[in-house]
């Protein structure tokens, strides 16, 4: 790797350089030496491995560990809101009630999950740069795709089925891979508490520390019917982590925007955030309000409105990251002087000079006619779980009429068996629900767009979104698997004589979607990519490969220690304790107690650590990873981070930012005392 | 006045500099000789004087001006919705319905809406600056709030109770001057069209054109029980305005931000107007998903929503103008190149030059507690019409205590009549909407403020947002106005025995929010109003008088011409006609007609004028405003703007920024034609 330029810009800190506990380091690139210097302990490749081996990806978007030999899954409890609301029913409120499993039989299947464990990665650079070379940027966009494509069915066929093959672009375009992953699609709910402790203090509380929050669950992983056999699980370390002891989080960060140009930073802080803020605001105090109006209404929104409610927290602080000046000059200074060293140099000036002004134009064409991609091809103008279904059987089988490698990359080979177990899974759906969130997004897509718009035209002619909405989910069939299964096995022909109203809005404006994410592809991604390829180049020639990318959803681990952070000129102690709990209780929602922990207050210890802060650098993605000590021990549940955290989507700061986890001498506690899970308690501490 | 600096400068436009319509001109310093020039009409004293008295103020925040002898006023229908709802019930809704009084007799009394007719001003500049002098600006600050109530008191005294006094502040504080008012409060409603005609298209289509909405109005004022005598009114135009007729606009411009630096600019980009949004959003959500909840709730929040919806299109649309970063160049090359004027002369560096500096400042320190200030001082904890009862209750009982110039400037002397005729007008309170409203602004309260500020903890408490709101909202009387009445004669004994909990709320939380207002007064407040000052005269010294101030809700002048513009490379026609209103028509709200303009169809002239736009330069507090032709005769009727011209707040855009009005030739039509007015149509057109 070229470092000639090395020298000349150490001074500045970009992704890798830091001298802080940043980065979220692919597998294969981990810094054992840094860490080695910096906490004088020694990772190894088999402590990576293991961890490898014991770390699952929940397909939903977090992570989760084996616990124990036989398939026990330690996850977040918001990691399976999804699925605990998919087994509620208005007789049963799984996430008020919380629910154990006293046996393996009492297990409850969970509609649609997925866990899967990352087996081996494979480098195709190479190939694909090969396979792109010489084209034009529209051409190559296409040619990468078919590449990765190929690349996917290739390794699953000489994996005979038994992986799931996926690629992944790393450093926005610099490597490419294929990573492959052991698939478990028999997942069922072993332990979850009940919502008011799991998520105790809510969204005020949400991103906030000091915190109590037993935001644990436990799944199994089936195979054949059976528990999985899981060997390489993590051993739980009873007494949870030590102040300023190293941790190590394995897990699949979700994305990170830390290589984005100052460009799309301002397009992100202009557009993106503030448009999504708005439209998900208005949601949110619709589905507050609706909630009010009957029981069954609030048990429907509950979660969603919890996830709502994060997600706004979170890109609320990204604008708010974004609008912050001095931060943004130190962007703007790292771009100049990659840009000036670039410059400096013939070479990778005729190479990579023109990287940033592709990004500029490629920006600007996006912006004008962002939304109206954002609401009809990126479907924020149906908000709508049974559109959804619409689009994905109407897309679908069109796609499977094409050669493998030519489709949309949603419906390759690869992708299909999970499309089709989405498809078939059992899943409630509250029609009220379903006709207020698509009224509300018709409307913003109405309000966005404008009323004269060819696509508002199109989707609502004469009716009014909320009679439109009303006739569509009230006319149609598929919130019925097995209406949906015969429409998909059907095929083309199928879809085409349907007369649900769902399929037909999906069918009738499918080819204005496909145009704007034509012209979206062409226009935008193509030119993108090929710009952030050209910048991930010149770093590696610059700043040479110590350094990782932005995150992927891909396996990545990060390192740290117990520590907390001075806020305000006070230092935050990084522990919690049990007693504090209950001190902070009202009574009233979300600072409410549920019984079982009101009845277990005396016999509780008051001075067990509840939750703890470390310096890992995490991000969406993560909840429920496991936070391990450098003896490979299970100390913690990563859950949540602090809310300088967000911030960490563009940048990482080594002083404020903050993973928050929690404590297994707290989990196991609860298990024993509040929960009287003795079986649990049993099958976790195994000495094998 | 010095203008050594003019020729230096000549090139940019600055205020009053530019060459196109722009300009939100005062009564006393009308650029009659440039309009001369420009569209070869001349408009003399007298002219500008009779506009002066035919036009009033609503003291709600609107324009309207007298169409008749006898006390008519015409409006907009969105500036009346107040009166509106107050009138009706859940047997009679006005807005769905329409109302007009067949006679004189059956006009309806407006709870609480006064209007105001400008009758003099006084520059009062020498005298506050004189009582300022070598103060610091904390004490500067109170001198001249003492001052100003005092010019205000000796006004009124002097004028022996006929005309209310108010101080205003042009230039940013560059000059004081004394407005003079005759003030009506005996104002009654007597034609309003259906609310479905009034905003047709409602907010898809507002700010947008073309446009379709009959947003007229007629009140009346009285005196002494009769009509009022208003010898100078407007004489109405029956054929509306000429294709490129030159028009004039009086109006109380509310507020513009042309003046702002750029650190205040970066201020309402990054934390103002995204905090404003996003607590909107969510409350416009909360209240669309709650009108469904009964006819009740829709009637009561109708209109509400309807302002929401626009404020919050105002405010998206700035925040836009805001991002765009050309636009904010051009701002900072203005700003820099004054700044190097100031530099470059030693007398002018030694008294302005520090000015930005210490606005930078002051902007640094309001950042740091904006969200404390604004939600416990500006009250955006407490959404809620009971509160603010309490909290005039409160505050006001105290304040009279004290020394009239002394006093908080909303209760001086000059001030209370008014808040006297606010607590005792009769308005429904629906307590189930009260609740929503104040649930949702204390839940906001915590959320950014956080569940751990001392200001959450003490109106909290261990209580749920929710379950405060209901306690203070069902244990509250204060929506009686002879509760009201009683507690504000009782004064400061009478409140602090009060046992009603909203006024116990008020009370509480009063020494904290005043802790508040006067952190913002000497910290803020203080140091900005020199600094802007100090630019004002400044901008005197190098640019001359011939220029206009941001708007302050006080009488201007502004001038145009009727004519399109072009968007997107098309021409838009500057007039809409009547015969593509019906052809727009879906049946469905807000594109449905309401069945009195479906049956008057065939008898309507399809050709008729509707709207029109024309090059003038106005802002909110101008809906009402009459458009008025050079022979002095009523063209229009200003209700909008284009959607450029939310921009105008921070720049006037010549190509772009239309004025959207009514054309009277609709207007009298549909009088005719549509209600069968002949009453008012004889009114209208009686020949004198």
């Amino acid at each position: 790797m070229n470092k000639k330029y090395a020298l000349a810009v150490s001074l500045f800190s970009i992704m890798g350089l830091a001298v802080a506990d940043e980065g979220m380091w692919t597998i294969d690139n981990f810094p054992a030496d840094r860490v080695a210097e910096k906490y004088d302990v020694e990772i190894d490749d088999g402590w990576l491995r293991s961890s490898q081996l014991a770390t699952v990806r929940l397909e939903n978007g977090c992570t989760g560990s084996f616990a124990s030999p036989d398939g026990l899954v330690l996850t977040n409890n918001h990691c399976i809101w999804g699925c605990i609301r998919n087994l509620s029913s208005a007789e049963r409120n799984l996430s008020d009630e919380g629910f154990m499993a006293a046996s393996r039989e009492q297990e409850l299947s969970c509609p649609g999950q997925q866990v899967s464990v990352l087996i081996d990665l494979d480098d195709v650079t190479g190939k694909v740069t090969a396979a792109t070379r010489a084209l034009d940027d529209a051409e190559a966009n296409e040619a990468r795709k078919a590449a990765l494509t190929d690349l996917e069915t290739e390794c699953e066929e000489a994996a005979d089925g038994e992986l799931k093959c996926e690629a992944v672009s790393l450093y926005n375009g610099g490597q490419y891979f294929i990573y492959k992953y052991k698939r478990y699609d028999d997942v069922r709910l072993v332990f979850a508490p009940e919502v008011d402790i799991a998520a105790f203090g809510g969204d005020p509380d949400n991103f906030n520390f000091p915190r109590w929050c037993l935001d644990m669950s436990f799944l199994r992983a089936y195979e054949d019917g059976k528990p999985a056999s899981t060997p390489n699980y993590l051993r739980w370390r009873q007494g949870g982590p030590r102040l300023s002891e190293p941790v190590f989080i394995s897990g699949h960060p979700g994305s990170t925007d830390r290589l984005l140009t100052m460009t799309q930073l301002k397009m992100q802080r202009d557009v993106v955030l503030p448009l999504w803020l708005l439209r998900n605001s208005e949601l949110r105090g619709r589905m507050l309000a609706w909630q009010n109006t009957s029981e069954e209404a609030a048990r429907t929104v509950q979660q969603r409105i919890a996830g709502l409610e994060n997600a706004i927290k979170v890109r609320r602080n990204q604008l708010k990251a974004l609008q912050n000046d001095s931060m943004l000059a130190m962007k703007d200074k790292q771009e100049r002087e990659l840009r000036a060293a670039v410059a400096a140099d013939p070479d990778l000036s005729a190479a990579y000079g023109d990287a940033w002004t592709l990004i500029e134009d490629a920006v600007d064409t996006h912006r004008n006619f962002y939304e109206d991609h954002l609401f009809i091809e990126n479907a924020a103008a149906f908000n709508s779980e049974l559109f959804n279904y619409a689009r994905t059987i109407v897309r679908g089988t069109a796609e499977r009429e094409r050669p493998n490698n030519e489709r949309i990359r949603a419906y390759t080979d690869a992708a299909l068996p999970q499309v089709e177990q989405n498809l078939s899974a059992k899943r409630p759906i509250d029609k009220e629900y379903e006709t207020l969130s698509l009224t509300f997004s018709l409307e913003k897509m109405r309000e966005w767009l404008g009323p004269d718009s060819k696509y508002v035209h199109a989707i609502l002619g004469k009716e009014s979104p909320e009679g439109l909405a009303a006739r569509l989910v009230s006319g149609s069939q598929l919130e019925d698997p097995d209406f949906r299964t015969a429409l998909w096995d059907g095929g083309v022909d199928a879809v085409k004589a349907s007369e649900d109203p769902m399929i037909r809005l999906a069918l009738d404006i499918d080819p204005e979607a496909r145009a704007l994410r034509q012209q979206f592809e062409n226009d935008v991604e193509a030119p993108l990519t090929r710009g952030e390829e050209m910048i991930a180049d010149a770093r590696f020639q610059i700043y040479g490969s110590d350094t990782y990318p932005d995150a992927t959803f891909t396996l990545r681990i990060t390192y740290g220690a117990v520590e907390g952070w001075e806020e305000k000129g006070e230092l935050v102690d990084p522990f919690t304790r049990t007693s504090r709990l209950f001190e902070r209780t009202t009574g009233q929602r979300p600072f409410m107690l549920p019984d079982s922990w009101t009845a277990a207050r005396e016999a509780l210890e008051p001075d067990t650590p509840f939750n703890f802060v470390a310096t890992t650098d995490i991000t969406g993605g993560n909840s429920g990873s496991p936070i391990v000590a450098a003896d490979g021990n299970l100390v913690g549940l990563a859950f949540d981070g602090n809310i300088h955290s967000i911030a960490g989507d563009y940048w990482f700061d080594p002083a404020t930012n903050r993973t928050v986890g929690v404590d297994t001498a707290i989990m196991l506690e609860a298990l024993k005392t509040v929960y009287g899970a003795d079986h649990l308690v049993k099958e976790l501490t195994v000495v094998d």
